[in-house]
């Protein structure tokens, strides 16, 4: 395309092909396909049409219970499956970020972090007690839940140590899923925990809340009273339907914002109490070690983030012209405010457009168009939330957090775009 | 509980148990359960509750690439499958409405209705055809649509033929699912038909677009152009993960708030025309017949609905006290506004919460308390969009709509909960 024609459609200042979004998309992308085949306006594209009508040959498959993805589309799993050596459940699966659209992480592809594999839990049996300092103890059974008001948010849920094999010396070669899939958005439907702790009373010298699940790790965590009578859930429904048994059916706690294994799943006891219970995995793990080697006490905020999707490692481009750099972000301390994105490692930077709409403690789906016609590329994405936090750049992550760091890693990431339309990961400054 | 109590807490004008917005929740709450035994604060309880741990004792199951329901919940399937006689794809399956809570439906948990089934879509060799009165005839591929800006929507779908069962003579002995569950909710996520139509350039003369299926049925219809430029949606994506098979994978038409036969799926072919193509399937159906005998030429938009979920039929209150009614509403017209509830057949109504935030042509989650102490009752849901329109009482859209109507019905639903604590469904006024 000639420089006029750039000026023309008011790309002139564009960086490396990032198009502000000021420029009118439509005739953008006619422009751009004019010049890179965007648009297969061909023959050969109008005579495919018609072999696709091959279907309307045979009747199609007949109604069924409970539906699955298409068979075309099995390649799109859980990825990153790893346990600890000798265990079969202790360990991770992640949710493919590169090969899904939207917010919404599909039940199915919700990312797992389990300390010693999920229960099976008949839901007759299964109660969940509240005690400690409290009132009077209570035990609630999934009947007498259904008996309170209700509230629906659609939040994301994040591992804590998502994306901390960035910490490595060297970029490692892995999906954008493998590296940051330990995140996931569900549509979270349960009572407010705010409703049960009132009426089992909470105690003057109250201060904490030890949650405790009912899977052989009986992972427990210590909870802020306050964050209690704030917005926490005991979550029953998961986009709709009951919580699946990998995301704590029949009942978890949800903490928005907060990093996700206090989101203590299979809950089945939540006790009252004037102190934290500093238990094991509050202290072996889910602690921050300081550059002085101190141990920081509780973070519990997830950090601002974002993450590009597509283009991502494994997903090549295969020809000039427009594409969409899509992507999520989110925070653990309020809405998503801007996503900046760059095509040259973050030395010039346009504004993302939102393809959702930004919500507290939620992902919010970005996209910018970028021409690329074969140039080199680095492109990152930025996040700024209504609390006015950036993400930093990986540099000063680690300048700041020090060589212990490993949790909440939540710098910028890069992926480089070489000259064959491969993209991999990469380091920035 | 004496009257006095409940002056105390702002229930003497109650109607029939319902409990007014205004009144406050939780000592609501505990003072039903002290009356009714809501809360089993009991040692038998406590004792339950350590019974759970049975789970700790044994390691649990390891990750997975795709994961499904629990077990215990394989009762929760779509309901009211049928076919026409003969044929194993054309008919329908439905949302068990009543086990489901939130807004979003699970693709799994999506109805169908199909008129050939659902065929098997190569997404290589799909093509997009967009022909007719353009400036020029395009074929689109999944990867093309993906160089488009997308956007994502949290939006209902429902078959114009839903809760048709209703105008029987008597009303059926079924689930909330069997009768109201053609409709669902999805996040769905596709490029606006709007950016296609400007690079194929809208002829002067084109007022319509036929769209067409690739199924075996070649379902089509005639789409008026002006829906097609506004919030029109080829849809790629549901709920994150691309489209199911029998939601039209690898590409549906998607028109918000319009009858869902019209939302093509296996969207294969466009074509702009300046009159509507009075196809078989928007002439032999799909069509309102008038009382005179006269068809009204194509009715669109989906009216205001609401259906009160839980309790319902197959849902039966085992014991007296405060119990939570809840239900879905939506319009195909605009936002909900206002959902009002009743426990005497409608002679008096107060307003329901909101459990989800209300969005254009979504549905929304509303809830209200009310107190069981064994009398008859009977719960109806009646709802204002934003448009202004309320639901109608049967007898008043039979009225309307004369002895040919069968599309469309919006009327208010009423259950009669008996005596013994099971709900039916019932015909008010």
């Amino acid at each position: 395309m000639a420089k006029s024609e750039d000026a023309a459609l008011g790309l002139a200042g564009a960086a490396n092909g990032l198009l502000g979004s000021g420029v009118a998309r439509r005739r953008l992308l006619l422009a751009g396909g004019a010049g890179a085949g965007l648009l297969a306006a061909t023959a050969a594209g109008t005579s495919a049409a018609a072999d696709a009508s091959t279907p309307q040959r045979v009747p199609g498959a007949p109604m069924s219970g409970y539906g699955q993805p298409a068979a075309a589309e099995d390649s799109v799993v859980r990825e990153g499956i790893g346990s600890q050596p000798g265990t079969r459940g202790s360990g991770a699966s992640r949710t493919p970020l590169q090969a899904l659209r939207g917010t919404i992480t599909p039940s199915g592809l919700h990312f797992e972090r389990h300390h010693s594999g999920f229960p099976t839990i008949d839901p007759r049996q299964h109660r969940l007690l509240i005690h400690g300092a409290t009132g009077r103890a209570l035990a609630f059974d999934l009947e007498q839940l259904h008996r309170y008001p209700m509230v629906t948010r659609t939040q994301f849920l994040e591992c804590s140590g998502n994306s901390a094999v960035l910490l490595r010396e060297r970029p490692v070669a892995a999906s954008c899923g493998v590296i940051h899939g330990l995140v996931s958005t569900s549509e979270w439907t349960g009572v407010p925990l705010s409703y049960l702790l009132d009426e089992a009373g909470v105690g003057a010298q109250a201060r904490w809340v030890i949650a405790e699940g009912a899977d052989a790790g009986r992972m427990n965590r210590s909870v802020p009273l306050a964050k209690c009578l704030d917005d926490a859930m005991v979550a029953l429904y998961q986009n709709g339907e009951r919580l699946r048994p990998e995301n704590g059916y029949p009942m978890r706690l949800f903490l928005p914002g907060f990093e996700g294994n206090m989101s203590i799943k299979w809950l089945r006891r939540l006790e009252l109490a004037p102190q934290p219970a500093m238990t094991r995995d509050e202290t072996s793990k889910y602690t921050d070690l300081r550059p002085d080697g101190r141990a920081e006490g509780f973070t519990f905020a997830m950090g601002v983030k974002s993450v590009i999707t597509s283009p991502s490692p494994g997903l090549a481009l295969r020809e000039h012209g427009v594409y969409q750099v899509t992507g999520l972000a989110w925070s653990g301390r309020g809405a998503i405010r801007r996503v900046e994105l760059s095509a040259d490692g973050g030395r010039s930077w346009v504004d993302a457009e939102f393809e959702s709409t930004p919500a507290p403690l939620a992902q919010v789906r970005f996209r910018g168009a970028w021409r690329w016609q074969g140039q080199p590329a680095l492109l990152v994405s930025r996040a700024t939330d209504t609390a006015g936090r950036t993400q930093p750049t990986r540099g000063a992550w680690i300048a700041s957090n020090g060589p212990n760091g490993f949790y909440h890693y939540n710098a910028m990431q890069q992926w480089q775009v070489r000259k064959d339309g491969t993209v991999v990961n990469s380091y920035g400054v």
